[in-house]
């Protein structure tokens, strides 16, 4: 491990891949990750959201407010 | 995927064209998107509200603070 | 459409005319756009509240701070 | 009505006189407009603290921190 | 009263003083104000903490952080 | 009392002193104060944690983000 | 005890060592530390996420935005 590893660093090796992303309100989502900055703005594509782990819609690109979230983790 | 996409790229490119909003109060938006700045703070035309899956107010422009999104999807 | 406009340039717009302000505790204001700047504290003259749909107070003018607004629209 | 009028010269001109400020906690303070910051914090003297309606203390000078307003209102 | 009266001065006033404390969570302190700073970190001595109304807990020296105040009155 | 006593001194006061602190969720930490910084993040050392008056966890050393915090008290 | 330990300094000592690290929606994640920076933002290896005291997913990787972190703890 090296000592110095930045949290961004981990979702950069994320880009283009499927990442969970879950939202302080308990929603999440599902889709592959496009783009984010240093306030966690990010964008998926082919994007799913899901509610009480029922898929509640398909969104293809969403772009989610960085404060709105919780965890972003490769599916 | 270009490896440097940046979120507000993502709404650079939906500018003109309908998306939804949805805000941390559960409360939507559909209209087309006509301007938005780095605190995404977002203004659109034509917009309708809707809760809880009906359409409840219709707004023509309608400018939505950006600390009370909480996604931003091209419909 | 043009590709540069800014969300306050709306809000610049309206100054003098009617608008409708919601805050994040459901209530609402509707009045003549006075004033407002980047963190989106408003002034409104003329201002009536209403909650649950109902006018509960003729306020005159009225200093709301922005971090409390959900959106602003044209009446 | 100024083109260019700002915010926090209606607060300016309010100095002195009785105004009520409304918390997001439901409470509402009467009082004397004495100062305030740019950061809204305010200090009212001869102040009435009210809930749902009701006067509940007289305490003289109060100093309220900006955050917890929603509004402010000439009385 | 003078024009340019500031917030802070009223607190810089109650210094050493009993002042009250009321919390977002509706906890309240009563104690002698120490120090406070421009985030309205507050530091009281001699402090009683009270909940609904009845002392909870004599706290001696207490350091409050800012946010989490709603007002700061001299008692 | 100084005149110009500022509440950090009152932390560093207490360095290496058992402390309560007090966090926005109703959960209370007892420990010895080891660190904290300008955002009153803060560390225990020998740290128990309580929920509603009882001991639920000893956790050693324990690194307390500080926008959860409410107030910190020498024991 | 150092008179100037910082907070850092505890959660860079952690590097690379399991910790728990608890959000404010009472969510609890335990991992292997490998990365944060100073908004907390957090990255976790191996991670396995419980509510309730019950393990609910394993994650491997999962990045912990930090603002939604109240503590992190070597375990």
């Amino acid at each position: 491990m090296e000592q110095n590893a930045r949290p961004l660093d981990t979702l950069n090796q994320a880009r283009g891949k499927t990442v969970l992303v879950d939202l302080k309100n308990g929603t999440r989502f599902v889709g592959k990750l496009r783009a984010f900055d240093i306030h966690i703005n990010t964008v998926l594509e082919d994007a799913e959201e899901s509610k009480n782990g029922e898929v509640s819609r398909k969104l293809g690109t969403v772009f989610i407010r960085g404060d709105t979230i919780t965890i972003i983790s490769p599916a």
